[in-house]
């Protein structure tokens, strides 16, 4: 991989390229989250056509069913998936935080009752890695611990302690074992950890940078803390990451606070929302949220998104509506496929912005105008 | 509309052309049915390439959800549904019948509870064809009596009288109100009764052919009774319809059941089969059908059906399993879009066979390759 750094924006807010074994990704970039090999409700001809450029896969998920090897059998993450373009896999770690049972943590690594069974397993970092080698992605993430919000400085060194040391026996699996995805070489990125201490998050940072890792992502967010506290846990790291690797995100956020974040110098976002929402019965538009059940859309027969891809906009908001209320599937297509679009755009839209050195205007035109009415 | 028929085989199997007001269907044809105003899991795209010509939408469920008079200020149910080629509803009484509550017949109608919230409602064949002419199909159904199987003779004969009383009613509901589809005329189609009595099969045929529909429909079938009674009351009906008349069966049938009324004349099938069928995780293919939750099928990374559409045929059997198993919708819809593909591609080698003269050899060799293995 190498990630080529093409300009600033005086608001700080990066545009870049990386290029990856399955292709290039220009940055800013938000990536669809496809669990356990699908983004839920869609095609891969449906991300192609919504402007996806990299998608997720989850390491804990997939290492269930159908099992690691198993993809691997399968020709790998992307055989299955029916996705040829690039494809990031996390380290199994936060799912093993939020889902499994039982959660033990030693300097081994984590042992766990999983979700599906309660069979008893072990997530190390050498697992971690194998496993994604063996799925195949194109950027692998290293295997961390991301201690909860609150959380006490004594634990929040402690697990700092478990982050680095394991992050460097990931690093001797890679070195040892030089993982492929495609015909190229698989990359692997850092996460920083340190929780609210600015000077945990700073040591971690450089520790890792030290480390020469092919990219660097921001952990411990998105564990139930408040947004201030979360933006501080950017700016509290990525001043020390080194400017001429990806930096990314994990699991965030809302379209305002990925705004935030590019301007902090964050190249890289997942997050759920989108198709969680859809699954709500929410689009996301220019305009805000729509919750497509209220009756006011009952006649209504504009699109839901005049900006939005004819895919969806063929169908009325009434008609979304109607399909909604009556438990149809494509309901939850058409508004998976909105609000992904919707998250696409703004990245293409921001990426436009920071070419043209106004990111800050363009920011502050879309806030304003998301925020300006309730269509809800 | 006008239909002509092209040619007949030696079989009696026929090949023919519907000019309908939103395009050409050529026949012997299957309708998916897209009961609330979509086929189940699949956007009209997706129709559009596994080769649908013509959909179905249920009166009952679309006068209840959003409601008649809302898909006719909405546009028409081609506007809501998104789907631009025709359409044909049927009556609602079928519907009534097989999910209603507390069901009365009386001389004027039908009285019943609806199955979402219980309210009475009351069906009349002109209310029918009212509502019909609300949604703006291409083909609209004549409100009928569809007697249960069995069905003893006295029944029976009381039945009938409704049909043919109740199709006088509509015809004069549609003399006088003249429902359009689109920029053209809507079609109505009688519908044979007379459940397994050869004589009142025949009875209703002849008396329905004199009233001089558009086409003409079998039904009383696809309700319990056995194979043989269903292909009975296809021969007890057929013969009797006008030859330059378009015969659909209705609410019909496997693979081989089609074949077999197509050799007995019948040009136009509908059946929630193949769909109900893919959401129970069997793919339909030509040499059977496969049970794709199947232990057998983990690391098969053949695709369901090397005959089928590129749009399932990215996907291994492996993979399909997987999302089956994970409760992933894309298996949902790789599977309906499979099945609704091969539905259709069996409707069109048939054409050809006929074509060629060579429907029976044709025939006979899809059932035995269709029956030959056990790949379930
Ligand atoms: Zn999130
Ligand atoms: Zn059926």
């Amino acid at each position: 991989m190498s990630f080529t750094l093409h300009s600033v924006d005086p608001s700080g807010a990066r545009l870049g390229t990386l290029h990856l074994p399955h292709g290039d990704v220009q940055t800013p970039i938000f990536m669809p989250v496809g669990t356990q090999g699908t983004v839920k409700t869609l095609h891969p001809d449906d991300l192609h056509a919504l402007g996806a450029q990299i998608i997720l896969g989850n390491t804990y998920h997939l290492s269930l069913r159908p099992g690691a090897e198993t993809v691997r059998d399968l020709g790998g993450l992307h055989t299955l998936s029916g996705w040829d373009k690039p494809i990031l896999t996390d380290s199994g770690g936060f799912q093993v935080w939020s889902l499994a049972k039982l959660r033990k943590i030693t300097e081994e690594g984590v042992r766990f009752q999983n979700h599906i069974d309660g069979a008893t397993m072990m997530l190390t970092p050498e697992r971690s890695m194998e496993i994604q080698a063996q799925l195949g992605s194109d950027i692998a993430m290293l295997f961390d611990e991301c201690p909860p919000y609150p959380c006490d400085r004594r634990y929040a060194e402690k697990s700092l302690g478990y982050t680095l040391r394991w992050a460097r026996r990931c690093k001797q699996w890679v070195d040892e074992n030089n993982p492929a995805s495609g015909s190229g070489r698989q990359s692997h990125f850092g996460i920083v950890q340190g929780s609210v201490y600015a000077d945990l998050r700073r040591q971690c940072a450089e520790e890792l940078a030290a480390m020469d890792f092919d990219g660097y992502a921001i952990g411990g967010v998105s564990v139930g803390e408040p947004e201030e506290e979360m933006l501080k846990a950017i700016e509290h790291s990525a001043p020390y990451l080194p400017a001429d690797k990806p930096r990314y995100a994990m699991g965030l956020g809302t379209p305002v606070q990925l705004l935030e974040m590019i301007e902090r110098g964050v190249d890289m976002f997942d997050c759920v929302m989108p198709t969680r929402l859809a699954r709500h019965g929410i689009a996301m538009t220019p305009d805000g949220p729509i919750h497509i059940k209220n009756k006011k859309w009952e006649k209504d027969m504009r699109p839901l998104d005049v900006e939005g891809h004819p895919h969806v906009n063929r169908f009325s908001r009434a008609a979304i509506r109607h399909f909604f209320r009556s438990g149809e599937i494509l309901a939850l297509r058409l508004l998976s496929f909105q609000n992904l679009s919707f998250y696409l755009r703004l990245m293409a839209q921001a990426r436009s912005a920071i070419a043209a050195g106004q990111f800050g205007s363009f920011k502050r035109a879309f806030i304003s105008r998301y925020q300006a009415n309730d269509i809800s």
